[in-house]
């Protein structure tokens, strides 16, 4: 089996798939869009691809290509803790304090901010488009003093020097990572503690019908039905009109799901199932 | 009168602060919280900031830094139209089609994928901090054969040529920005074509209460109050933990909306009236 997954080697996705998947191919791809076309054009089995990040919220680029675009099916859901640490090239590493500029992804730089502003109040941060990106570029250009951070896989990857080890800001903090294919029969069994079932669907409401979405949360609550997440996303249509992403705490079932779907429809909605699937914790 | 602004010049926010303010002092601040800083600590009356996009959807950090850090109100509403032109400088006017790089916002290359892929299907786009420092850069470097995606005020403020007209993609595209104050009095009248009324809302459900945001929309719908948006962002407490932001689709009345507001308090909700104003369009 094939795995596209948001690349290069070693960032954040690479590791939730190292772990997901020990024994399969991966194959990395330098966008999100690009690792579902492969998995659309049947070139590669399955695609691993952020959705959302306890701090900086939802992927909007996962979900609109979702909805917009490929036609994919969520089989499985990671959940990995981001630990970041500062690394740099073996040749400055005793004199790691005085880098003159700090590069990595702008989430990353982020989820450091408290310690960056402590620590090096006064060096330049720079976006890279990915934190593995940021690593290999240090481990090419030993010629700069700079720094970069990232995971640990993408020190050992890019042979570079952990200087400080856990400078991100918040200890709680974890992305969910979707597993995407054609089709919606596919089984999985990852090798990873399975903590709870979950079902993805993506709503758009009647554009005459004010209330729906009052009514929609109706059709869950009277059947205590538990929602884990709602949000909305524009529909691309213009100013005010969304779509819906909700995620529902259990697996489809013969009766309760499908009648509240019916229901939806018989409302003016539109439901599209992403997904019904199993979430696993790293 | 003194405006904070998301500058540099000739921004689309300054475009939208110069047509609302024309004859008020403007102060253009490099990042969105530093707008609402010089607000919150009274170097400036008011600040203007890009609260959502149609195409791109909310600009998470407006929203959560309102909600984390700035204790300020929205006093009213610009909706402008986003129209995208290519510009070169004038030394290139005549050679436009062969540029080598295209610098602009993500946002703004991501609106004129269509033309650009295209167009220049073999033309590196590079992302800048804002259009108008994309436009600032060619004009300040007549050396390199670039182009950059922006505004006509743009065009106008650094000297560059208009290559070529309206290139994005969708003609719908607009942006929402807000107006924010210290303190919940401030009345403001705009030049501009008034369009209706808004009460924004921050609302943090209780967490030992599944049901509570199917409640908190019962409270609007059995008194027919519309809302016209509901977002969720990350509380940054960990996965699964979320605030969410409701417009709501009239002022704030003397019965109605405190009733409402008081009943979802008494659910465990946290509620935080941001805002309640008029809605103006350029």
């Amino acid at each position: 089996m094939t795995i596209a997954f948001l690349g290069p080697a070693a960032t954040f996705t690479d590791l939730a798939v190292r772990k997901a998947f020990p024994t399969e191919d991966r194959t990395p791809c330098l966008t999100i869009p690009r690792c579902m076309d492969l998995v659309v054009a049947g070139e590669v089995d399955l695609a691993v691809v952020p959705l959302e990040n306890a701090l900086e919220g939802t992927v909007n680029l996962t979900i609109d290509y979702l909805y917009h675009e490929a036609n994919l099916t969520i089989i499985g859901e990671i959940i990995a803790p981001i630990q970041q640490h500062l690394m740099v090239h073996p040749d400055h590493a005793k004199r790691w304090k005085e880098v003159e500029k700090i590069l990595s992804h702008p989430h990353a730089i982020a989820q450091c901010h408290k310690f960056l502003h402590n620590q090096f109040p006064h060096t330049r941060c720079e976006q890279s488009t990915s934190t593995a990106a940021a690593a290999q570029f240090i481990s090419e250009h030993p010629e700069y003093r700079y720094a970069a951070i990232g995971n640990a896989l993408s020190a050992e990857s890019y042979q570079l020097v952990i200087a400080k080890e856990n400078i991100h800001d918040y200890t709680f903090n974890h992305t969910r990572f979707i597993i995407l294919s054609k089709g919606e029969n596919r089984q999985i069994d990852l090798p990873l503690k399975k903590t709870q079932d979950k079902t993805t669907i993506m709503v758009t409401l009647p554009t005459d019908n004010p209330g729906a979405l009052h009514q929609v949360l109706s059709a869950f609550a009277w059947r205590h039905i538990n929602l884990s997440k709602i949000e909305s996303r524009p529909l691309k249509t213009g100013l005010g009109n969304y779509f819906f992403i909700i995620d529902i705490g259990q697996k489809m079932d013969e009766v309760l799901l499908p009648s509240a779907f019916k229901e939806m429809e018989a409302l003016g909605c539109k439901v599209t199932v992403i997904g019904s699937y199993s979430s696993y914790l790293i």
